[in-house]
């Protein structure tokens, strides 16, 4: 039986700051986040830790939810900046070998044909390493850029969402992978009884036509998913090959890992098909308390505007509208169309049914690096915890959130790389030269 | 004064074939088409010969109006593989230093945002050398493909275009080029004053955010066109940076040249603000004879197929449903809502008000290399075209079409360019680091 191996993620922004919003105050950041060279430098130091693939999250907006403006996002550079992934993961592709490369594209905004086609064209493009991590989109400054008049409800959102993914990967199987032929002598091109039509009459889309892709070297891209709440998980367990959650303790992602392969089991997919992957903070030092230094520095680098801000755009409501201890009222909860992962985890942390602004400060964590657990350490202490969670099954892999970029990248790859490489946890080199090989998932979805 | 000098632009196909659809055929092509190498090739071979850039024509769809059916298009590989241009350019991006690099992106079925946020990201990723080909889609497989029920009118689409362009050119201005303080110390990442919200209300956009990206070394992306129509030549003398034309003789390309610049004059442009650029297909060879039997060869490889199927998709109408020799009545030609300047050119070819399908395939010379005039010949005799059309006032600068690729990019770099250079109507090399330093072009465009 092939041992498992850790699958690492590393969790990347197209912008001025990674997603610990006061990253890009940390005196290490790098400041040239819309040259070529600063993602070439991402790249590099994942590929030196033998990450698996890196990704994009994306936002189609950017904050001005709070206060209904963009000052406060701006002045503070609260992920401000949001670039187009696609190019820059191109860009990306070209200075690496084996690292696969992600994008976050919403189902709310484009269409299939897009999706299908942007997606496949990069997946040529750095010869099979690519993926797509699938959102839907949440607030309405999203929704006012894309020329909406305000952003669908969630639930509805994740039927377009499965209507997408069923248009979508009809176009990914729509050419047989032999059935070009490209006989100059003849003059045969391809084999048309080897290339479908794609019809797909939907709720959401009805499309007619003939993909213009064919398959890449892996198939088609790798799908990453990230639904936190019901209807989320049961997308994940549908679609996702690699699911990426946010687990605050062993049992809790146990539990979530454990529901998460029955949910695909039931759903008719093997639970081998996909990986779990909760996200971590790291920052490392040298020694113990190295490391405690250097997450005290990065931790004081949050502002109170970056909570503030971020909790607005991500709840798709105007926190300015409440005083720090008034609770939240039903109807404005019942109004919160956002990520309600959030809401749910303020409501359980709190232990109250109507948190209040400080509630959500404390307990969300959102624009801090208390957003997700932290693993602050030596190496060897870092290595215990992702050990542990990948034995006891917590996980399959995990997500690097990192605290300033690309030196904690750099950082993970020199200090922590080698110690679970020492523990025959992770893989010492990449295994094959698609994105899917890497990460050891056997197949790729056929017709929906 | 400053001296005129020659525009070399490359015009690409991210396809199975150049746009002369035979070009898959030549024994020389390159047939690894969805490959990072193939289009790294064509990158150095235009860089090599000093090209201002080179841009991706696109089609949402492939052509499949033909008997209602992809099978003709793909057994004959008559353009069916259609990958997205952006990823593409961003790989040709990182292998090359000086060569401008435009994608073809429609007004159609894309909303302002995206295009604007892709290509801003593309023009940061190539440091300043983007350029965006404005079209509107054509045919009803695009609309197919796209989720829509038939294609836009022909006038209607270019009024969408327009609305998009004001759209789009509002986001590219939206920062000032100094909005960005990045300062760690004080915490100051921006300067909220310099950048403006964008407030879109037109006929067919309504948006309302903060765009998110900042301009790009060269400002924003240049803007290239190729109306030919009534309704096109008006959109292209209001926008147009670079305007990519077809003409069959000088007299006639001194002609639209002259009454481009008025127009655009007339809407208070400074005509030296956009440069004309007629298509020319090449094929050269060391002597004059040797280059005639290689364009014998060239034009060998077309078959009656090619025509018929480009035709179909070009001017939405199966063209199956014809005889040879039976005229189109009016209601017919009235019906086709596709590039109506093809249509244009084989009424005024053929001098008959309702033409055949043999005048179709006689005058428009779609699907073979001669669909635009093509020089053949040694160096010299094409550097004397060249020169002569530049000098007159026929042209600012040429589009190249390859009868195969990379080769045909190749040896014009190798035979003509130096011939051109040495009679001193071409650059000896790039002059700045932007395309639009490169071109020659003073300004761009602010708020619309």
């Amino acid at each position: 039986m092939k041992k498992r191996q850790i699958i690492m993620v590393g969790f990347m922004q197209a912008q001025n700051c990674s997603n610990y919003p006061a990253s890009w105050r940390h005196v290490e950041s790098s400041t040239d986040f819309m040259t070529p060279h600063y993602y070439r430098r991402i790249a590099r130091a994942l590929e030196d830790g033998k990450f698996h693939f890196g990704f994009f999250d994306d936002r189609l907006a950017l904050p001005d939810i709070f206060a209904s403006d963009h000052s406060v996002a701006l002045k503070h550079g609260i992920r401000v900046v949001k670039m187009d992934p696609i190019p820059i993961l191109a860009t990306m592709a070209m200075h690496t070998k084996h690292l696969g490369l992600a994008a976050t594209l919403s189902t709310t905004y484009y269409g299939p044909y897009h999706i299908a086609r942007t997606m496949m064209t990069l997946d040529h493009m750095c010869g099979g390493r690519a993926g797509w991590n699938v959102v839907t989109s949440l607030n309405d400054s999203e929704a006012f850029n894309m020329g909406a008049k305000e952003t669908i409800q969630h639930d509805k959102r994740y039927d377009r969402a499965d209507d997408m993914m069923r248009s979508v990967v009809d176009m990914w199987n729509a050419w047989q992978p032999d059935a070009i032929v490209c006989d100059k002598q003849t003059g045969l091109f391809a084999d048309p009884t080897k290339v479908t039509r794609t019809e797909h009459n939907g709720e959401w889309f009805q499309t007619s036509g003939t993909f213009t892709v064919p398959p890449s070297p892996q198939g088609h891209p790798v799908i990453i998913q990230a639904g936190q709440s019901g209807r989320g998980k049961t997308f994940a367990a549908e679609w996702g090959e690699v699911i990426f959650t946010i687990q605050n303790d062993l049992d809790q992602a146990k539990k979530v890992r454990r529901e998460m392969r029955r949910e695909a089991e039931q759903l008719g997919r093997d639970p081998d098909t996909l990986a779990i992957a909760p996200a971590f903070y790291v920052t490392v030092g040298e020694t113990q308390s190295i490391a405690e230094d250097k997450y005290a520095y990065i931790d004081s680098l949050a502002k109170p505007e970056d909570a503030l801000v971020l909790l607005s755009e991500v709840l798709n409501f105007d926190f300015s509208r409440k005083q720090l201890d008034e609770p939240f009222s039903d109807d404005e909860l019942d109004s919160i169309n956002g990520l309600r992962g959030i809401l749910d985890k303020v409501v359980r942390l709190s232990g109250k049914k109507n948190p209040s602004l400080a509630d959500f400060l404390e307990h969300s964590g959102r624009g801090t690096v208390r957003e997700a657990p932290h693993l602050v350490g030596d190496a060897k202490t870092i290595a215990d915890t992702l050990e542990k969670w990948f034995v006891e099954g917590g996980a399959d892999g995990y997500v690097m959130f990192a605290p300033h970029t690309p030196g904690a990248y750099e950082e993970f790859s020199r200090f922590v790389v080698p110690e679970l490489q020492r523990r025959g946890v992770y893989h010492k080199d990449y295994k094959g030269t698609t994105l899917r090989e890497n990460l050891g998932l056997s197949g790729y979805r056929t017709r929906a």
